[in-house]
């Protein structure tokens, strides 16, 4: 069967096709980068009552129009407001309750003047030496938030003070998308998990380890299978295992064409399955493999970890985003920092090419240095701090001139 | 007791003073975005063997000079590379093994030619199209990563890359910084908890979700301590619980002064305790209080959120990457934007003014709005995406003028 090398564009389409997961019921206080389900509104004003936002004394703005130092006002103080409790009593004309920040406002008070411009002549009369005017230092019921308001859409990603201000509202529990599960497989006759010593001509499983944690970075849970040998019946029972427990399931392993054909035997093996990616016109992460099998996406990725992580940071992140639920899909989701390329990049045209680059800070400026070695060599990606793309139309870079390049998503990590 | 009001630079020069938290060993696997508290060394080459990048044939290089389409060499296949498997037999002069990628190098041979190149004429012979150079399409053993290498420094923080390497080499354990421990103690007599319905007067505690929250951003470990009523004897006891059980500990509330004097009163009847700082030339988050007990930081925190987090992003978040053993805390840690400023902002001269923007995109690029509104009312946070700086020595902003928006951690958060 022949399949015609896709575009990054293609692919990025051809991933809208697919939904994202179920949504489940948490308690705020763990939510934060959750994804609501459904629109949160305000079942109450917020604050509820009208609170003072400086300390001072509660007053009737008009007792202090034309106040000043050299003419000030007169108040008796004849309260004192209690915080979390309602006044007792309110203010009247020519008198002044004391008042903290956080304070409610009591009846007849229309001002709070800061306690700068108050001062103590004895126990019960102060001198105001400014002019408050009405709702000054007040915050209103519902100037936070009006009962009714919608706070919150279907697809918001939750920081810390959205989570503050649910709480505020008392909203204690919330609809949110579910984490994404993600199954992993890693395949070749020549992978052996990390606690066995490795014999000749085996290598330890570097991509588990790579994609799993990629996958927490993005806020999926991954749900290792192993290590798989390259063989039809094996594989194919680990896809059938990965499926029953994820959401998506991605299958690394497979740079040789043996394995690649494996991987496509096994997909099509499935009742209604579709391949629907078979090389994608990107390097490196070419041999990459997307398929549908009961409405999951299933991805065959690279073995070279260098290729499986341009794979993951193109299509992999907002594939999850996704699947979480999150509105916004069509932005890009890197960062981009802009540098000065430190050398001359050549690049074969017909495919976007991905170079990794190490930063480097001068006097001068940022200089991004291109990092070339084969896919295969995980030191190079660890000694990187991010990609830069070449696109399919350009024939390469020179020196000098001013690239974007889009950073991990810790850029501060490790470089050697 | 008087205190200066200290600047930001004076504040972050303090806080050099603390140092960070022990260690400990975890499973690579669970290394994401955690700190390495020692050198990493390779302990063995990586890899430890010479593999082919590419699919096709092992070859003796020199067997290949001259070989073009239109005069192609012809090798004799006597052996095939099976994955994961010492190669049995050796490549000799005039013959070829087949071989995948990731495959060990068989003894004689010293290139592998790319499937692409090589023509199968029968069952034993291949047609070579193009010559291969010694070394070429074969990782030498030790080519990633060369024994005694060292690959990690102390203080560097680990993404997913990171962990794919340590698991290639068979490090199943590596000693990190512990993730550090936050007590976060919520004050003030109006506060109660979130499950309990407020009376007049009284509000939702906002701040110990929001502190949490940020601490988890962080990659730290919060300690809810809870509402806590203003008093010395219930906030004394508080404190002392709160710093056995956490390395830091933050006290939120206290925006009025009774309550700040109260938060000092505290830490000043634990021995040797000193108050470090008390009051910093920054708005909001002015009335910011650290101290030192027992060699842990205490901060006092406004009790308004918007303040509170303002003096979280401008401190805590390099205060938590000191603690949690990272190196480069020189470098500012968030992600700017630039922006046009969509309306003139004043701004008091002796303070850095921090202002809450929303970034809005147009045709004409990205706008920065910025947010006016009482560092009590939570919404502002909510809308916001970052945060402006005015620096002490600028009297204001221009309508126009390019700005440089300090984004929230994840900018892409609900904004209504």
């Amino acid at each position: 069967m022949f399949f015609k090398v896709k575009t990054s564009e293609e692919v990025l389409k051809i991933l809208e096709g697919f939904g994202s997961v179920d949504e489940e019921s948490i308690f705020v206080g763990e939510a934060l980068d959750r994804v609501l389900n459904k629109e949160v509104t305000a079942e109450e004003d917020l604050p509820e009552f009208p609170r003072s936002s400086m300390d001072g004394y509660a007053v009737q703005a008009r007792d202090t129009f034309g106040a000043s130092e050299s003419l000030p006002a007169f108040l008796e103080v004849t309260g004192e407001v209690v915080m979390g409790q309602r006044p007792q009593g309110a203010v009247e004309p020519g008198k002044a309750f004391r008042i903290s920040t956080g304070g409610m406002i009591p009846e007849g008070a229309d001002a709070v003047v800061m306690i700068e411009y108050c001062h103590n002549l004895d126990d019960r009369m102060i001198e105001v030496s400014r002019a408050a005017s009405p709702l000054e230092n007040i915050i209103r019921s519902g100037d936070d938030l009006k009962k009714g308001s919608v706070i919150f859409g279907k697809g918001d990603l939750l920081r810390p003070q959205d989570i503050g201000l649910l709480a505020g509202l008392g909203i204690q529990n919330i609809q949110v998308y579910k984490r994404p599960r993600v199954a992993i497989i890693s395949t070749g006759d020549e992978i052996v998990p990390i606690n066995q010593r490795p014999e000749s001509g085996q290598v330890r499983d570097i991509n588990t380890y790579t994609l799993s944690a990629f996958c927490r970075q993005a806020g999926a849970i991954p749900v290792s299978l192993g290590v798989c040998k390259d063989n039809f019946s094996d594989l194919r029972e680990s896809v059938e295992k990965g499926l029953d427990v994820s959401d998506t399931l991605w299958i690394s392993g497979g740079s040789s064409v043996g394995a690649r054909d494996l991987t496509v035997k096994v997909i099509e093996s499935f009742d209604g399955s579709e391949v629907l990616v078979h090389g994608i016109s990107i390097s490196p992460g070419k041999p990459a493999i997307i398929a549908r099998i009961d409405g999951k996406a299933v991805f065959g990725l690279p073995g070279h970890t260098a290729s499986a992580m341009v794979v993951a940071e193109i299509f992999l992140s907002s594939f999850l985003a996704r699947l979480s639920g999150e509105k916004n899909l069509s932005e890009d989701r890197h960062v981009y920092v802009e540098a000065e390329l430190a050398r001359n990049i050549e690049s074969a045209s017909g495919r976007d090419d991905y170079i990794r680059v190490k930063l480097v800070k001068k006097d001068e400026g940022l200089f991004a240095e291109p990092i070339f070695g084969k896919a295969g060599l995980i030191s190079t990606l660890v000694e990187a701090h991010g990609f830069l793309k070449i696109d399919r139309n350009t024939e390469g870079l020179y020196q000098g001139q001013k690239v974007r390049v889009m950073l991990f998503k810790n850029p501060r990590g490790a470089s050697y």
